[in-house]
């Protein structure tokens, strides 16, 4: 069944198995040990090591493997933080980074430190100048800055050459967690500290990279350990470091042809998917994308429920969606962006995706979201807002306390043609979703919203119906 | 080749290379989506969970699996130093524990914390009352105690039931680190904390286990992380999870019978090496011990050309010795038990090994041994010491400065016939190693050692000659 969330966990490459193979024959040894075992193993770190730097673009003696991607950049930060503490203790993130940056940034703000987070626009990316204005702005001395190559949820790449300048000329370093493009190619543009992790390029789970220049300051936080530098302490998770390296080189050979593939395939979907499905939002930068992810929202839509039925359908994807978070909360990443995150869906193609599994998701999709709607009592397209018969009244509450996304905005969306055009359409919900769905359909709709205000159980969103 | 270096890293158990296998193609999804890789991926990571908690004697929500064993230290004792903050922060540790465990101590006294190190007996084992009278005679409230389950070098087994019942009455949790023996039983008593590295028992690298009974207090001091109960952050690594579970489950089935064998072997060597090898000191605990870990050291022997022989001939060790070590001192392990460290040989016989190469091994030793020796100038047992022409001068100085291990003991063994009985030899030293073997040398040969005073370079130690 086709599987489109490569951005969560891509299978794992031949290269890599064969690899690992190997490897769990040659190199289960400890790597620190003098007798021959622990010598082959040695050999075969180095040889991964060199394999991956060359990939990355720095020195082997700049790269070390951690056991996730998750904890090259926890370790990263921290040890980017601790060696330039002197400097400062403000940290600048974007808005819309990994979850690991963003929660390592909460902890070092619980630790007393600051941090800025850079706003994006509504593609996604953080606009030319933001880090410089961000480093002038800074209440105290900067320590750090982490700008992420391209993004995870919505494909958007980031300028992150432009941000590297901007820190280099105010003696910031700057860390990119590189996760979703390392597999295309290196990050350009002169940055300081580097993360990524095997598992999404096709490599095993269980090692991360996580590279730093030479003359950037750097202190370990983690208690004193032999191995890696001493920047990635435990025992080397060597066949897979093995696998992982393999497998990096085995798709950057691949890469620019499977790009150019992908990218077909992701424009047709960019393209087809408001042709057939009415109601949709496609987000992220329609240019500067990764060649394999593309990312939509559609409006009256349950997203847990909409996955599920994908799901019964054999496509298998992932959501930004409230509903389908432990959180209750709509993903970070839309949120930052201010578009709709109700009814998301995203499809990262993993390398090798069959033209004709695309298409067959393309044929299945509209009838999956008409089914989700139709269950859910969603108003028909132009059904709704097309309502001949105003209501005299020229204000109108609903209630939609207790209900969750896409509930509220289908609530709205069945009232605003009940009040004449100048009216307004005020909804009271709890569910946080709402905050950011409710303005995003008044963009995708063209009326007004008007803000939003406490209420005495929930908040009070304000929609003015223009059309 | 013969491989004795199972206490380093277990080569790779078969049923674990199989469900390694397995899991790649059915486990590397994200095991948190709800599509049915995830789910399918899901269900392979519950299974392990309930197979290691099983094996482990706990909860399957009492266990995480970690990136390695030495993680699941630094984080384990981090979590119990940080839930039980405002208990105190007094760390009590055996001074035989692994290395990860007293570098966590040690970054814990550089934050502030203080520590107790428990002493151990010329075994390497913690005598009975010892957490107790630790416990007593702590300047602080004391957050945790850690005790290892068996030692990973000299392989005495603890009291780690008696330290559990001794912590629980002080109402101070005990984290026992069961890295060496988890694979041959479960650690009995009333411990809190456990953690093990999977591949020593010969599961994969890259999985160790965190194990917090209910009730205890923890606060993860990593950023937040929804895998793993928030304890172990980063994506699962699911394949060599599962594999870790299933060889873990095997290792045991087979544990009993290959344990009565392996003990076998060891007794063997135990009582064979003294035999064949002149000048040979047996070290930790001859009863209760790992059945398949034993240790000696060789007067006049340096380490290093030992492994190197060793290994030409075939045979994988692993030493304590200080010239095997990058820090050139010699193991804190040998250090807090007083024993001999010069020439030291740790064999740990994998499972499987078979009786012929533990034969061969004995058959090989004496010769490379006395080819160390003899390329060292080493005195010829019962030569050295039994010179016929004591020196009318009753005191001797033998100058050893920037002589390495075991140079100092040589030259100390050589000339102490040259004064008579009742004379004094100060041997002047600064190789860190002579601080243990001149005493152990001592010990061995019933000569009197009167204690150190520094000089004006490196080290005095004086050697009185009482035969």
């Amino acid at each position: 069944m086709p599987y489109f969330d490569a951005a969560s966990s891509a299978p794992l490459h031949p290269v890599a198995r064969q690899a690992l193979l190997a490897a769990l024959d040659e190199g289960w040894a400890d790597p620190s040990r003098l007798y021959r075992e622990g010598r082959r193993a040695r050999l075969l770190l180095d040889a991964a090591r060199e394999a991956a730097a060359e990939a990355v673009g720095c020195r082997p003696d700049e790269l070390v493997f951690t056991s996730s991607g998750t904890r090259a950049v926890h370790d990263g930060i921290a040890g980017a933080l601790g060696g330039r503490r002197r400097a400062g203790r403000h940290l600048i993130v974007s808005a819309v980074e990994h979850s690991s940056v963003l929660h390592t940034a909460a902890a070092h703000e619980a630790d007393g430190g600051t941090v800025t987070e850079v706003p994006v626009d509504r593609t996604g990316r953080v606009a030319p100048g933001a880090y410089a204005a961000a480093l002038r702005e800074a209440p105290g001395g900067v320590a750090l800055a982490c700008l992420q190559s391209a993004n995870h949820e919505v494909g958007t790449v980031q300028p992150v050459a432009e941000a590297a300048e901007e820190c280099a000329a105010a003696d910031v370093p700057l860390l990119v967690d590189a996760a979703q493009s390392l597999g295309w190619g290196p990050v350009e543009g002169n940055w300081s500290l580097l993360t990524a992790s095997a598992h999404k390029w096709g490599g095993p789970a269980g090692v991360g990279l996580l590279a730093v220049r030479k003359g950037v300051r750097f202190r370990t936080v983690q208690p004193a350990d032999e191995r890696e530098s001493g920047r990635s302490p435990g025992f080397e998770n060597l066949p897979a470091i093995v696998a992982a390296a393999a497998s990096l080189r085995a798709v950057r050979a691949e890469a620019a042809a499977e790009a150019e593939r992908l990218r077909g395939l992701v424009e047709r979907i960019r393209a087809r998917v408001p042709e057939l499905v009415p109601d949709v939002e496609v987000v992220g930068d329609p240019e500067r994308r990764l060649p394999h992810l593309v990312t939509f929202s559609c409006l009256y839509v349950d997203g847990e429920a909409l996955l599920h039925e994908l799901d019964r359908a054999e496509f298998s994807v992932s959501s930004g969606s409230s509903c389908t978070s432990s959180t209750l909360t709509p993903s970070h990443v839309l949120r930052a962006m201010g578009v709709l995150s109700e009814g998301n869906v995203r499809v990262s193609l993993p390398r090798g995706t069959a033209e004709a599994d695309v298409d067959r998701f393309l044929e299945a999709l509209p009838g999956v979201v008409a089914g989700v709607r139709e269950r859910l009592g969603a108003p028909k397209p132009a059904e709704a807002e097309a309502a001949a018969d105003p209501d005299p009244e020229p204000e109108l509450v609903v209630d939609s306390l207790g209900k969750r996304c896409p509930i509220p905005v289908i609530e709205l969306a069945k009232v605003i043609g009940e009040v004449p055009v100048g009216g307004v359409v005020t909804v009271l919900a709890d569910d946080e979703a709402a905050r950011l769905d409710i303005p995003a359909w008044c963009e995708m709709r063209g009326q007004t919203y008007e803000g939003e205000r406490p209420a005495e159980r929930g908040v009070a969103y304000r929609v003015r119906r223009r059309a």
